[in-house]
């Protein structure tokens, strides 16, 4: 089933503590639907400036993205530059220059207003509601936010809350928006505000989900080489919602919610052993499938006999 | 089988966001021994003061704990106080009072030297290997140790290390032993140093498992209410010890130790939701194994069909 998102191209300029890249093809719509097109149609949204390398068009083009719906304007690309730390957990945002993204003013292809799952990505909440809008009957919305809109914009946030089954946020963005530390009773508080799914990303340590009564734990998978985490996040979101577009069921049962998590789990863990998209763009269905089973081993025991 | 376990018995003075308790029981080898209770027979090794309550000892004999090798001296119980924050991440130290602890000279009783299984609380590594060299022909050791020691006596830890099959640490004290933020890396660097199974505790995050080649992540229970995060670690050793000491088989196998560190969280999970062992002496089995099989809904998910 198709797949829309809307969210950010970007050029990217980073630095871990294994090397640097500067002005890297990223932003959160490139690596969502890079991760997706593993699974599903993806339908893109954005906008990019003058600068956009057609290299960079081609490889999204060869993964049969739509790109339809992506503009150009006058002006540059949007540029995150950031730097990340001995341990890898947190970004540092050096400089953020919006360029183009200040002018972005999503307008839907007429191709696009059928889009059965819709990925309204980190963007300003009203632009994600402008494009929800457009589409004409979604039979799933999901979203995610961050720590800006929470501060700056909240009740535009809350409006869009309301409009999305599912919602994926960071940890610390969950405990900000509930303004409470305790992740389950953040997560009563998130869902009462419109999403009745709600995905808590955990950076190296995972994820949580939590769906009517159930809650489910998934962890990062323990690499010996995590090389850039940037657009991990959202290569999970990717991979999770790809998953379930292609699966394309009625209803999102536990049981798909508790694959798709770790399908998101096994993409996000290919991202981060590279700088960009490069993992990705050379990643093969097989190693895939390969990962999930990795992921299997991870989490597996065994339940206790009586006598145990 | 029998499983001895040296370290602390002590009295804590806590504040946490919920409220405060002064002069409780805590202690790891206290933590310890009520945790590992519930599985086996525990020998207890530690020191105590004076001013020890009758009725403390009284809890700890009526979970059937051995105090033979429980010495008491003149002068006060061991007495540590300390704060944790809006999260309950991390315990802030306020004071530590060694009192007694700092004449703890540990002399097994006799009937302790056949103990099949030891536990080594994080004390000072001499005390550690002291308490070592009287027990005869234990199948397995385990030990835990943290910053303190790391920092001030180095050498004298790694002889410890050298002599055991399992140590238990937290994250970054791992990363500070193995010098690297990496845990796969931190993992290969400390098995180096000796322990043949390494198990890193994560907090709220749950715990990483390496064993040969195996790598096993169990996340902690999500609770709505955490009161009091101390003796988890102690607690999780308790339940994950105790389990291995139960079954008692010949071989450390991956499927034991995959059990083993469940169980361990779902004892820590208790103990975190009251102050002391408040939630530990009232525990039941079935309360155990409902837990247990919390953790594997928690946990679960099905393979991907070929179609997926």
């Amino acid at each position: 089933m198709s797949l829309l998102v809307v969210g950010t191209m970007a050029y990217d300029s980073v630095k871990t503590p294994f090397g640097e890249r500067h002005l890297a093809l990223g932003g959160s719509a490139t690596y969502f639907s890079m991760s997706a097109s593993f699974f599903t149609k993806v339908m893109l949204v954005a906008v990019i400036g003058d600068d956009f390398a057609k290299d960079h068009l081609e490889l999204l083009g060869a993964r049969g993205i739509d790109m339809n719906g992506v503009s150009r304007l006058p002006g540059c690309t949007f540029h995150w530059q950031g730097e990340y730390g001995y341990d890898l957990n947190e970004a540092k945002t050096l400089a953020t220059h919006l360029n183009v993204l200040e002018k972005f003013d999503p307008n839907l292809p007429e191709s696009y207003r059928g889009a059965e799952y819709v990925f309204l990505a980190n963007i300003d909440p009203r632009l994600q509601r402008k494009v929800l809008d457009q589409v004409k009957r979604p039979r799933l919305v999901a979203c995610d936010t961050m720590n800006f809109w929470i501060h700056s914009a909240l009740p535009e946030l809350k409006k869009t809350l309301e409009m999305v089954d599912i919602l994926f946020i960071n940890e610390g963005e969950a405990r900000m928006l509930a303004n409470t530390p305790n992740m389950v009773k953040a997560a009563r508080e998130i869902r009462s505000m419109g999403p009745r799914t709600l995905v808590i990303k955990q950076g190296e340590y995972g994820a949580l989900l939590f769906h009517e009564g159930e809650i489910v734990s998934a962890p990062a998978f323990t690499l010996e080489e995590v090389f850039d985490p940037t657009g991990a996040g959202d290569t999970f979101a990717g991979g999770f919602m790809g998953h379930v577009a292609r699966m394309g069921e009625k209803e999102l049962t536990p049981a798909l919610l508790r694959q798709a998590i770790v399908v998101g789990s096994a993409m996000a863990s290919f991202t981060v052993e590279k700088f960009s998209i490069d993992r990705l763009k050379d990643l093969e269905r097989r190693e895939i499938a390969e990962r999930f089973r990795h992921f299997k081993r991870l989490t597996h025991f065994e339940d206790l006999t009586a006598e145990a």
